[in-house]
C-alpha cells in the first residue's frame, strides 16, 4: 500500500477537475487514501499538504498508520476546530464529498466559513477517489484473492455437510460458515452470511431464519471473507435430494446468464452493457421481471463499490477492476437461484477468481 | 414491538413541531418506526398515512415485517419514483432527517420537487425519532437484558482462560470471545471485539493485534452482544500476574469515578452533569487529560444512540433510558483502564444491568 502513489493519483484528478483542495469524509476513501482504518476522521488534501483530523480515541493509531499525513487532533464541536484546521492553507474553493457529507454537516461548515475571515467557499464533488479505488493495485488483488480463497474453501466445506430433513436450520448453517471463515483467517465479515432456503430464497437479501433445511428446495448461500480490510463475495445455490423442474429450469438459465456475461464482457464496456449479456438470457427465458437487481458490483475495501454492473450504469469497465457477476431469479412463494463469482478484468477480458464448486443440474 | 404506538408517539412529536410529513432515511429510525430491518428504504409518514418505500430485494420482507405500512416498490433513480411516492398526499412542507440525508440526496429531492407540479417544500429536521427511541419499552429492555446476559457470561468465561506469557495473542482472545458470544445466542456482533493489551490499551478503540498477552500489563476488553437487533456493551480491564503501581492507582481512580456516576446520576440531569461526576474524580487524581471521551451513551437498536453523556451534552436523562457508564484513563506508552457497565434509569435512579466480574485491586 503506497499512500504516496494514491495521493499522487488523487492530486492528478484534482488538477484535472480544477479542485484546489478536498475534504474527504467517506470512510473507505479515508482508509484508502491514508492507510488509517479508524472509524472517525477527515482528510484535508491540497497539492502541497495532507492532513488527517481525528479525535482523542484515534490520534495514536493515526500517527502509526498514516506517516504521509500530518495528524490534527480534533476535540469538541467542529465549529471550534475547523477554522484552525484550514487556517493558513489559503484555500479559496474547498471540495467536499457531496454524496457522503450530510446536509447538516455541510450547513455547519458553510456557516463556519461564512463567519470566519477565511475566503473559503465549499464546492460539492463526487467521484474523485472512487475511480482510483476501482482499479486495484497488485497488492490489493493479492488480498482480495486471499479473501476469495477463504470463502471458496468455507463454502465448499460447509455445503458438503448440510443435511436436509434433519432439523438443521438456516441459522445453524450460517453460523457454521461464519466460524469456518473466521477460523480460516477472515477478519470480521464484510456482511452477514445469507442462508435462505425454500421460499426464503425468493428474498435476495434474506436473513438466516430458524427454518429447517428441506430436500428438494433451493438453498441460496451468499458469503464474504475479509483480509486486511479487503472483501470477497460469493454465492452458490444448491438443492439437496431431488430438484423439481422449476429448479432445474431456473438454475440452468442463471448459469447460462452468468456464463454469457463472463465470456462476453470486454474492456471498455459500460456496466449497463455488461449487465445486458445476462439480462437478455434471463428475459428470453421469461424471467426478466424476476431479476430485480444489477448483475454485479466492484469490491475492495467496501464489499460494494465501483464499478456497478446494472441496467443504468455508465461505469466503464477497465483492466485491473475486480467485480462480481451474480445473476439471480427470484420467484415469490417458490424460492430463488443466485450464482455469484468474483472476477477481474485482465488483458481486456474476464478472468474468474472464485473457484467454489457449482452444483451440476441435469435437465 | 407495537409499531402503532411508536407511530403515535412520532405523530405527537410531529404535531408539536408543526411537521406535516417526515421522510425517514436513517437506518435505525426506519427499523424502529416500521419493524422493517432491511438495509435500504425510506419511510414517509404523515398524520394519516405510513408508507415504506423499498426496492425489489426487500419488498417481500417489508410486507411481512411492516403490516402497519403501505409498501411502495421503488426501482431505478429517485427522480423516477419519488414524485409517484408523494403524489396525492398534498404535502406542503416535507421534513427530512438533515443529520443523515446527504447533501446530494437533498439537492436531488429539491430539484425533483422544483420540477414537479407539486407544491412541496423540504424542511430540515433533527431529533424527531431519537428521543422516542431513547426511552425503552419493556420489550426492548428485555432484549437488551438478554444481550447483556450473553456478554456478561462470555466475558467472565473467556477472561478466566486468558494466560499471560504463553504466546496467546490479542486476536485469539478476541475470536474466542466472539465465538462464545455467538454460541450463546448473540446475532452478528454490534461492533468488533476489542482486546488491547499493554501499550495498545492506550488506544480507546484499538483493534486486536498479534501482540502476545503478557503479565503485569493492563488488558482492556470491550464487547457487545446483539439480540433481535438490540445491543449490549461491556468493558473490563484486567491484569494478569503482578500489577504495577500505575495500574493500581489508575484502576482505583476509574472504579471510583464509575461508582460516583452510578450513585450520583438522577433523573432530569443532563448528559454533561452526569459526565461531571466521573470527570471530577479523574481530574482531581491528575488524569483529566487522559479521559478524552465521554462518560457514556445510550444503546438499543444502535450500539451508540441517545442519550449522550459527555461534557457538552444537553440530553436530559429520564426514566426508561438505558445507557453505558464507562470512564477510562489512557496513558500513551503504558496502556489504559476502562470499566464500562450498562445501566437503566428507573424510579429516578441508576440500576446497573451488567454483572460481569470486576477485578479487585489492592493498593
Amino acid at each position: 500500500m503506497k499512500i504516496s502513489n494514491r495521493l499522487g493519483k488523487l492530486r492528478q484528478r484534482m488538477s484535472e477537475k480544477e479542485t484546489e483542495a478536498i475534504l474527504i469524509s467517506q470512510p473507505e476513501n479515508r482508509h484508502y487514501l491514508s492507510g488509517f482504518n479508524g472509524s472517525s476522521g477527515f482528510l484535508l488534501i491540497t497539492p502541497g499538504s495532507a492532513i488527517l483530523a481525528t479525535d482523542f480515541r484515534y490520534v495514536e493509531q493515526a500517527e502509526m498508520q498514516s506517516p504521509d499525513y500530518n495528524i490534527f487532533k480534533i476535540a469538541g464541536d467542529i465549529e471550534g476546530w475547523f477554522p484552525d484546521l484550514i487556517d493558513g492553507l489559503s484555500i479559496r474553493r474547498l471540495g467536499f464529498e457531496s454524496d457522503h457529507l450530510s446536509f447538516d454537516m455541510h450547513r455547519r461548515l458553510s456557516n463556519i466559513l461564512d463567519d470566519s475571515r477565511l475566503q473559503t467557499r465549499l464546492v460539492p464533488i463526487t467521484g474523485l477517489a472512487e475511480p482510483i479505488r476501482a482499479v486495484k493495485e497488485p497488492e490489493e488483488i493479492e488480498l482480495i484473492t486471499q479473501a476469495i480463497s477463504i470463502s471458496d474453501t468455507a463454502l465448499d466445506k460447509v455445503a458438503a455437510t448440510i443435511q436436509a430433513d434433519m432439523g438443521m436450520i438456516e441459522e445453524d448453517v450460517a453460523w457454521e460458515i461464519e466460524r469456518t471463515l473466521r477460523n480460516n483467517g477472515s477478519q470480521t465479515l464484510p456482511f452477514d452470511v445469507i442462508v435462505a432456503s425454500g421460499a426464503n430464497a425468493a428474498l435476495p437479501h434474506a436473513r438466516p431464519s430458524q427454518r429447517a433445511i428441506q430436500s428438494g428446495e433451493p438453498i441460496v448461500i451468499d458469503i464474504g471473507a475479509r483480509v486486511q480490510g479487503y472483501s470477497s463475495d460469493l454465492s452458490r445455490t444448491i438443492c439437496l435430494g431431488t430438484a423439481d423442474d422449476t429448479f432445474k429450469r431456473v438454475y440452468k438459465v442463471v448459469m447460462e446468464a452468468q456464463m454469457a456475461a463472463i465470456t462476453g464482457i470486454t474492456e471498455g464496456m459500460t456496466g449497463a452493457q455488461a449487465d445486458g449479456f445476462a439480462r437478455e438470457i434471463i428475459e428470453r427465458a421469461g424471467y426478466g421481471d424476476s431479476f430485480g437487481h444489477g448483475l454485479g458490483h466492484g469490491l475492495g475495501l467496501s464489499p460494494h463499490e465501483k464499478p456497478h454492473l446494472s441496467p443504468n450504469s455508465g461505469d466503464a469497465l477497465g483492466n485491473g477492476m475486480v467485480f462480481t457477476i451474480e445473476p439471480g431469479v427470484y420467484l415469490t412463494g417458490w424460492g430463488g437461484v443466485r450464482i455469484e463469482d468474483t472476477v477481474i478484468m485482465e488483458n481486456g477480458k474476464i478472468r474468474v477468481l472464485s473457484q467454489a464448486q457449482k452444483m451440476e443440474v441435469g435437465v
